[in-house]
């Protein structure tokens, strides 16, 4: 632009406005972060404007502009945390190739998030007990969270039953629920009892649920005689 | 004791020394009572002198005349809990022979107390939670125990291996970290989630695990040639 020419006053304005909102997302950015260390440490629960206010050096009226109420920065974070979540575990996980690769790359990169949670504390696994009984909008957001997460799980594992990876006559939901225990047990092991070990177990435990849901892959339909492998069997409901 | 005689003053005394000390277990009880029923739906660390009170009806200084201090309560409370669940669960089930039917009791009832649990709240789960990263003695308290109670169970897969009813090579603490999950899944799942058949998913996890402990027994041992069937196992990590 040339010395003597002067913007017009309109564009100037423009600029104003888009550095502010600049400005404001940024300061939002800083909020959350904050407040997401919070919620680790202290749980969803724990978060306050006033305890956001002084982590952040700011002021309450400051954090309150920026979040308009305590709900509101609740759910705030547990979108930001579900975000990074998917960036960490979901977005990468799925570069892979349907089937037993995708769904192993989900699993491998959930027990690495937990892994380097062990100090801070997963938001999901200490929400779901804050909020268990705590029915509103903050739990509604924290369940919908969840439920996404195992939907994306779910479907991996019935790509992996429909590519024949899996026995036919898996059920997404019980090998669900049972990857899920193992994601549980490591959090409860390692974060509560400090017990070493518990990262490989989970691994351990991951192989054991794979292998029942594909090595039986030959286990006779309900009518059809059973071979003599299976005989043994002590499955007695399923 | 004829009309006419009086009690020494001395036996007097002793009985109202033994009265008021039964009267006080009595209150002590109403207040644990209480107490807990406040620790499923607070937490534990939901709990104070204050709220007891009045959820009882007394003085805070009556309670605090019991308890003496917050922690000394929740402590308390933690027992009182361990002790009805080693009721519930433990005692019956050691009256099952050893091995598989006594694990298959011990699961079985810890199961059905998870399921008692579901409106209320497991405060071995949730306090694991809450005092993950809180160091002191209710923390050590909780976590003693889960201990002792994982220890109990550690024993009963032990005992289930030596009398051959699981497999030789069976990892106790990995079988036990594969079952706590399950508990750990039904109690997100059925607690939070409000998935409907979370109780019938750990039971059939619970079998789905037993039949890997038991079917393979036949497995063949590293180095041993591996017999056809087992030829597309996928097991890695073991």
């Amino acid at each position: 632009m040339p010395h003597d020419a002067k913007p017009a006053p309109e564009a100037v304005r423009e600029r104003g406005r888009a550095g502010a909102a600049h400005k404001g997302q940024q300061t939002r950015a800083t909020i959350l972060d904050a407040a997401l260390s919070l919620a680790s440490s202290m749980g969803i629960e724990g978060l306050s404007l006033g305890a956001l206010a002084e982590v952040t050096g700011m002021s309450k009226s400051g954090v309150f502009a920026h979040f308009g109420s305590r709900e509101e920065l609740q759910i705030s974070v547990i979108r930001e945390y579900h975000e990074r979540f998917e960036e960490e575990v979901f977005r990468p996980a799925i570069q892979q190739p349907r089937g037993m690769p995708r769904l192993r790359a989900l699993f491998d990169r959930w027990i690495a998030r937990v892994a380097t949670e062990i100090d801070s504390g997963c938001i999901y696994i200490s929400g779901a007990v804050e909020f268990d009984d705590r029915p509103g909008p903050v739990r509604d957001a924290l369940a919908g969270m969840v439920l996404m997460w195992h939907g994306a799980l779910n479907r991996a594992i019935q790509q992996a039953v429909d590519l024949g990876h899996l026995r036919p006559d898996t059920d997404a939901m019980q090998m669900l629920f049972e990857i899920h225990g193992l994601i549980l047990s490591l959090h409860h092991d390692a974060r509560f009892l400090r017990t070493p070990g518990a990262i490989d177990r989970a691994h351990t435990g991951f192989e054991r649920v794979i292998q029942y849901y594909t090595l039986d892959a030959a286990r006779p339909s309900p009518g059809q005689a059973a071979p003599q492998a299976a005989s043994s069997g002590v499955l007695q409901t399923s």
